[in-house]
């Protein structure tokens, strides 16, 4: 890059409140948790209209990964021997720089300031950064593929538990 | 939310170089655009086996946005009389909290720290927050449902201009 952009301060819009207490790496599938937006910035008109959504997209921080356990190279996705070492930025584990996570779950109803959500995989306390509902347009164009690798590692993701 | 969460800090780990230099609502489609990650920090490692995926998932900051074209609560998407006033978080207009954007592209190719994309809609000079390898079993689960603006809305975004 010519010139490196400042840093990028964002502020949590609200919190993860699950059951789900400790990381776990599967089996996200029927999990019902809440995203409470913090109120005291935000009031009810902020959720207007997401009910009318089947699906959102969350936006959340990885608060509990530590510095070093972030990967800025390669590794083996969850140091599985039988899978390639691929770069931070052709998998999505959680030790990657900035500790984004990002991924579609079910709105189940939206309760005043509180989204109620199956399927988000996340842990309590996880910071929320931005919901965005997710419409059909934005998903991906043309056909999909992937390594098969991927294929492995999703196998149980999303299964319930 | 009992207590509130401090702000996070995200370095950019990159940049857009686009055709497109300015605003614009719609004409995505066709966009090939690139991204260049910071050589300073990355090395090619970082995106080894990115290639192999057809899609990845790209989070960006919306650098042009200005503090007070930030919306808290609810406006019609577009300012656009004919939709309804729905919450920013029933949007995904760029007006938004923490000015996260989130969109799916094509990979073309990897050569060195860029990655070569088509359809991002992200104008030059944005910055990258993450580069994610998009997997079909993250997509949304279940049938999709979204209210009859956001298809409105979408009727033109990824037309090729």
């Amino acid at each position: 890059m010519a010139s490196r952009f400042p840093s990028v301060d964002c502020e949590p819009i609200g919190i993860v409140r699950s059951p789900r207490t400790a990381k776990r790496d599967d089996e996200w599938g029927g999990v019902e948790s809440r995203i409470e937006l913090d109120a005291e910035t935000f009031g009810p008109e902020a959720l207007r209209g997401l009910e009318e959504f089947s699906h959102a997209e969350i936006v959340f921080y990885l608060h509990r990964v530590d510095e070093d356990q972030i990967e800025w190279g390669s590794r083996r996705p969850r140091n599985n021997a039988a899978w390639p070492e691929v770069g931070i930025f052709a998998q999505r584990g959680k030790g990657r720089p900035n500790r984004l996570g990002i991924s579609r779950c079910r709105v189940r109803r939206v309760d005043g300031t509180t989204v109620h959500v199956t399927g988000l995989d996340a842990i309590d306390g996880t910071p929320v950064l931005d919901i965005k509902p997710y419409m059909e347009e934005f998903g991906p164009h043309g056909e999909l593929e992937q390594p098969r690798w991927a294929v492995e590692l999703m196998e149980r993701y999303y299964d319930s538990s």
